[in-house]
């Protein structure tokens, strides 16, 4: 019979064979999410480096030469993971409801002057902000921030990777309201367009005046447009919701021909709890089914 | 103050850094996405060592103590990415509509029987499939499953990482049919229960039958839980559907004190694009405002 004082350490042994033999046998490595990198891209047209996040499909081992849309998406730092998951997981095999996609963040560095149209010191509220340094300063670059991403960006992207003629810009509140101004003047530079609240209000509503401007009656313009706001508007007061109305109110008087466009308006969300149901749509949208 | 030399030195070494950070055109690195890892977890529970994926929040510098509730995740092969970018993103600082989490994603081995309740041989549509190599074949592991979640895998995360006494256990199909099991039979495991499409039809239905028996009429059960269904059923004129409308009936009915409990139905989405905007949903429902 065992006495027990060695019983005890009998058991403490075992306990401690017990635990050495599963902590090792733990083993942790990390996890490799996806294939994306980062890129610094020189530019002569900003005249300074622009950090490009890149996202690309996993590859496809039936057919190695396949082609991919690229969604080129504005505030990169801010969606891109998000983007990424999104046509990740819709392009699976077992899921398949739009197409693999390349996903290009462009991160900012002064995101005003990048994505509003004009120079304006006109405030959220229709008010001029007069302080000298005020956070609206500078404005207006986004003719010359279209410019980098037509002259350098694509070129890029379009010679490194493979890439298929079908190319989606897609931003939010001032990254919505820079893919309305492109589609407004560079129509042929994207086949699609998302505009998750845009802002539509920069500059006294600039970009309605334009729209009115730029869409003929009865014209033709080739093109897919999702649009959508939340409770901005309804909360603050502001004309924010109103501003969404009237767009889609002028798209549908003006009857352009070949425009498919969907307008989306989820009260519930917020500003910034709008994006994750607003880009899935955005993406059921453009490519409603069957896509291929 | 600084000798000439070493000013001299200081200047030579910025402008060395100038000269390189400039001279060096394109750069290309990897995109380092989250801090997920991959876990290999021996099993005495189920006799097999288990791959656990486990996504753990960006640090809050502000808070080096923080403790974080955590979501379990059944499928981890299949939605992992997802329930780690959605919470990332939700809980942003900028965002912050639910807290940070973290998200253990457990990857099958033998899927159908980790997660149905009873050994079954009758299909989807209620038939008996006799074939001596049916995919149903083994079942009925279930309680097996959460024993292995039970005894070694929550341990194992609560004694790795800062974790909150509050669990979400997430499942989708069979995972949904898990986790309506574990409610009903373990509740004290979880604090709240995701099913997204739950397969109600295994073995005729006899979840709810389950249901009817576990949950007393007017008895307590102080836990939150999200249910949902697509075209399921209404595609394939299976029972599905019906299904989940008389397990909310049968909730409604039994008014079990603090039972929340949400149900949506999502008529345009299908078995595999249900996930996106349900975990979504579920998320916003589990910590509706204000979740601090």
């Amino acid at each position: 019979m065992m006495n027990p004082i060695s019983r005890v350490a009998k058991s403490l042994v075992l306990l401690f064979m017990f635990f050495t033999l599963h902590a090792t046998a733990q083993k942790i490595t990390p996890y490799l999410q996806t294939t994306s990198q980062v890129l610094e891209l020189p530019s002569r047209v900003l005249n300074e480096t622009r950090t490009i996040y890149i996202h690309y499909p996993k590859a496809d081992s039936t057919n190695p030469n396949k082609t991919y849309p690229v969604l080129y998406l504005m505030d990169g730092e801010s969606h891109f993971e998000m983007l990424s998951q999104y046509t990740d997981y819709l392009s699976r095999w077992d899921v398949n409801v739009i197409p693999q996609m390349i996903i290009v963040g462009i991160v900012n560095t002064k995101r005003t002057r990048d994505l509003t149209p004009t120079e304006s010191i006109i405030n959220y509220f229709g008010q001029p902000d007069t302080s000298r340094v005020s956070w609206m300063k500078p404005s207006g670059g986004n003719e010359r921030f279209l410019q980098f991403i037509r002259e350098e960006l694509k070129p890029y992207v379009d010679s490194h990777y493979k890439t298929q003629p079908y190319n989606i810009l897609a931003g939010h509140s001032f990254g919505g309201l820079a893919s309305v101004y492109c589609l407004l003047t560079h129509p042929e530079m994207f086949q699609a367009y998302i505009a998750v609240s845009p802002s539509f209000w920069w500059d006294r509503e600039y970009i309605l005046k334009l729209a009115d401007q730029k869409l003929k009656k009865g014209g033709s313009l080739n093109k897919t447009l999702f649009f959508s706001d939340a409770s901005e508007g309804v909360s603050d007061s502001s004309t924010f919701h109103t501003n969404l109305l009237k767009f889609d109110a002028m798209l549908k008087a003006k009857t352009v021909i070949g425009l498919r466009f969907e307008y989306n308006y989820y009260p519930k969300e917020t500003h910034m709890t709008e994006p994750m149901p607003a880009f899935y749509d955005a993406l059921r949208f453009i490519y409603k089914a069957p896509y291929k």
